[in-house]
């Protein structure tokens, strides 16, 4: 007899995993240090109006799996009913077993709205049905209190003036929720829009951004702003990893010029990098590398929708050298702060865990990661791979874990997915002899990776 | 006690996989929609003399086990006895487990001779003889049929006149035999023999070739001929995957004038590449890349042997910037036709897959495919890496699935490896309470992924 | 109920697996080709004066781990006292749950010492005491002996006078002890001390070197002394493969000069290893290609420590043209010896392999082998990647099996693990049904790689 689909021993296949899970990972609270809920929707405690707008009403990963399944745009992004859009989901997904998002789906129909009936296009309507009559009280701040959210690290644009979090902070809002920097948009020297939002950015750092130290002041003091703000962290989202140490003022002036190089736009992304960890570091700061994605590649898809519509893949460009030499400049000049690193390719992997080796040490463990399987990756055979592979070369204990990564409120149920996800392997263990059945430390090891380890790393006080 | 060996459950190893093989995976027929099968052997309806011809004679896999063996040349390729040669790659197979080629070679002799025991040096003069015994009776059409193969497809040159395709069908053979279009010679500007078979081009197409837009009327003349022959589909060769745009013209006079740059060869394929494309798209053509592959890396062997005798590699080149441009020029001029994506490097997985779904929609399912596990990933590791990599990343149940891409008749229980295989691994999900036990819907992908899928995709008529 | 921790069936899970294991692999001595033991700590039968220096001392995979949890430098290479880095030590391993080092060390433990009781911080006092009180007794050649070694291959300068290995021969001492030739020095003609090295290295040779024609005269005449001290093999260690064909004095004059470029040090590089490989091919040498690592990433680490401290990591850079140029040009010139490759990424693994399976026959068995597992792929999950690779991808039971890499005595058990790791998936085979219940062929190549193999490979005499 198979195992009952999605039940409450889903994923652990051991008794060694049922007991970690059951006892020492699931009481643990959430720390979703990086994901991209709109802080307005906690402000303002959103509600949804249906399962269509809930669920895919910002997804690309469910935008793509329809699209995939040969759905026309109008039922993705585009103007039909929320049911038919929601049927054809349920009809694509019914298609896609393996898939995360046949994972995703139920755990959040199960946990959120206790369905347990598997999603197809038969079940549609009732589904449909069923979860709008719920949806009233599942506002935003409702949704994360259920889920056990200690804190979360939104991702904001270094000219936020940040008062969504502001007023969250003032509503009494259990949740911790932090504002990240990213500074994106006043690194990408060679992209459009550039000219455009230095200029923003001058205005809301208060003064005219002329040159590469005007550039960096400008930056700088937005950190104190967010700093002031409760910000413990921030992300970069990086093509590629580049080190090529050149003259960022001189890239500055021919990009204004409208020559920039691509050996001068890769000297200032260099230059504005190291600027940042140097800054991170004063600051106390983590920040997070998140590189290896070819983005808008169907240029007639990013016209038509815009950037994190669908549009991305997975980019094989050789990475270590440039990995290697952002961590040994900044060591080299003792302003190495504490770094994540993510890669779009898996490939990477053993390349990340090594590179983060290098530059251990110092009375913090793990002070560089190996950040939790991201994006493309964020399954179940991408999650025991990163895992797997963490173990392999570095010290898994000092893991700090999962982040959602989500524009979707429901999608702490990924939290679940990964912890179920890591008992499973390590009860896998356990099971085989590979390591002894010492459920004290193997309890304490789930639970810093479940929780404590983050909020250890990212410095967050919790009462 | 182990699992019989090869017995009927082979690689099923829940109840789940046995009855999704059994009831709905065994039953389907074969549209081998890629395959190197001589058209004239299906012609001639050709009997092979013994065991060495059928299986060693044109079979590099099998050339490559006997050479890592330390095989001499002669008993190899060379012209030592038929049992020579046959006792030789028994021996080499026997040290071979976990070899695809173990499990090739068993599912042949049992689908095709009956033959259970395993061979062997000690076997091998039984096997040779009861196989030989059988081989009369074992002629080309026979064993398509015994396979239940309603469709295969061929690949050939632009420049065949294609009398082998118009033979069989005239001779009323149940199964459909389509040419495919290959036009590799006429795309690789910097191999030596490219203006032989240029000017051979000319005299097939009826018109001098004399500049890259002669060449290009003289390949959407042939694919005109091709089409009039039942070609659905392409397939070009690559050895990297490049988007380099320039002028095919200045790159073909250069060629002529003996002094063509690496940039200039690039260009002149893609741009070739992209007419080739365009005119498929036109048409309603699917098309096949095939990359990543080193060819004829050992000069030796390739000046003794020639192409396709065991002299090719893996590539390491990164691919994913060529693969994302070529498609998005495609798509940017509306000509995108049907892709299927193939790298000899398993790797390249996870950015073929997630290129493939950029690009997706627009009323078709799986309009761009991460084809199946190709040529040295053609194993059952590979074959479970592509299958999970595509589930994680795309819909499994649109896939076309397997083709053999094999000189020999007796591969098509190739067919019947790969599904083992995919009803194995979604057999394990079902069991281990990933997806639901829902045979119809699971039983439905299995048939589509097994036949249907590649019937729609290439637009096959089936009676 | 779990399985115990690490019992007699560690990792051998099928009764197939344990009947290989016990009944085949357990039984045979140890060849270990390639390790990193001083040859004076053999000569001298050195004794340790407690378990961190015997363990900590010179271990780098150590010293990672304990940086990797936050320990401070002091107790990982610096002054602390010994049981203060044992602890540390502890501390840090058990809370790496899937670590190789997990299994290495409690292999160690049990093996050499007869301890079963798993280290932990709070076992640590009493393992440590209990070992210590075992070390005066377990001396380098004890320890060599009990560990079933009938040789070893240490790794030399070619300005070596091998005089260690003379003593340890005159001393009678039963195990092999060959020297193998590592002419790195002599090759990096772009790294900080060549030039004070090839100084050196003539004087060594006796005359010199003023060109690169007295380079490799003087490499030559270094391989006829080696050759003359029992020497059957080398070793490279190399950045990345490349093959750029040149001008190799044109590059020796211009480092000389000071301005070496890119170009010409590849050059270089290119000739000398294409040089050396000819003179292997002569003496009938077997070699190894290590490539793939970016070492001494982490500047202040090496500046601090020196290299081989733990501060490599592995490369991405392409690897596919270098490695087939490389074998192609030795074997265009019919000067091809034995190669062993291995590279630091397992990326490289599909490539590797069908390299090498591109350039084999002539009458041995494996003549280009796909070397096993390699530092921080050492691993199970490495080592079951690689063989399930090479089992893909060539014949598994040609293979020349594993190597310990180690600079540590106590390694010897790498080996054991291996070899319950082979068996384990060999076992797997059988009991699905993949592989005959032919226990006496799989026997024998269970001993072959264990064992047999590496024997024949590189034409050790055994009595």
């Amino acid at each position: 007899m198979p195992t009952p689909f999605m039940d409450e021993d889903f994923l652990l296949t051991t008794d060694a995993a049922r007991r970690l899970y059951h006892t020492y990972a699931a009481p643990e609270p959430i720390f979703d240090y990086h994901c991209h809920i709109p802080p307005a929707h906690i402000a303002e405690d959103k509600v949804f109006a249906d399962m269509a707008e809930l669920w895919l009403g910002a997804d690309h990963y469910k935008w793509r799996l329809m699209r995939w399944d040969g759905a026309d745009e109008s039922l993705v992004t585009g103007g039909a009913p929320g049911f038919d859009k929601f049927v054809r989901y349920a009809e694509a997904l019914s298609r896609a077993p393996g898939s995360p998002l046949y994972h995703w789906s139920h755990l959040e129909l199960r946990r959120y709205f206790g369905i347990t009936e598997p999603l197809s296009p038969a079940s549609a309507r009732r589904i449909f049905d069923e979860c709008g009559a719920k949806l009233p009280e599942l506002s935003a701040r409702t949704i994360i209190s259920r889920s056990n959210v200690a804190a979360l690290a939104t991702t904001d644009d270094p000219i936020d003036d940040l008062r969504y979090h502001r007023a969250i902070a003032a509503a009494g809002f259990k949740t911790r929720v932090l504002p990240a920097f990213r500074p994106d948009k006043a690194v990408n020297i060679d992209k459009p829009g550039f000219w455009g939002y230095i200029e923003k950015l001058g205005e809301a750092s208060g003064s005219a951004i002329t040159d590469a130290d005007a550039l960096k002041d400008a930056l700088a003091r937005r950190m104190d702003f967010f700093g002031e703000n409760g910000c413990l962290l921030s992300d970069h989202g990086l093509d590629t990893m580049v080190y090529v140490p050149g003259d960022a003022d001189a890239a500055f002036r021919a990009a204004r010029a409208g020559c920039v190089t691509r050996e001068q736009a890769d000297a200032f992304k260099t230059e504005m990098l190291l600027f940042c960890c140097r800054e991170y570091a004063k600051r106390g700061w983590a920040t997070q590398f998140h590189y290896g994605a070819i983005r808008n590649a169907n240029t007639r898809g990013f016209e038509a929708l815009g950037p994190d519509a669908g549009f991305d893949c997975v980019s094989t460009r050789p990475c270590a050298d440039g990995v290697a030499g952002i961590l040994d400049a900044l060591s080299r000049e003792g302003s190495l702060p504490k770094v994540v690193l993510y890669s779009l390719n898996p490939n990477d992997d053993a390349a990340l865990a090594t590179a983060a080796g290098c530059f251990q040490g110092a009375g913090a463990r793990g002070r560089i990661q190996h950040g939790s399987a991201w994006w493309f990756n964020d399954t179940k055979r991408g999650m025991r791979g990163q895992l797997a592979n963490l173990a392999d070369l570095g010290v898994l204990g000092d893991f700090i874990g999962m982040l959602t990564d989500s524009r979707s409120l429901l999608s702490y149920t990924r939290h679940e997915y990964f912890r179920r996800i890591l008992c499973g392997l390590i009860g896998e263990w356990v099971d085989n002899g590979e390591y002894p059945e010492d459920y004290e430390t193997l309890g304490g090891i789930i639970r810093d990776i479940a929780f404590g380890n983050s909020v250890k790393y990212f410095g967050l006080r919790v009462s």
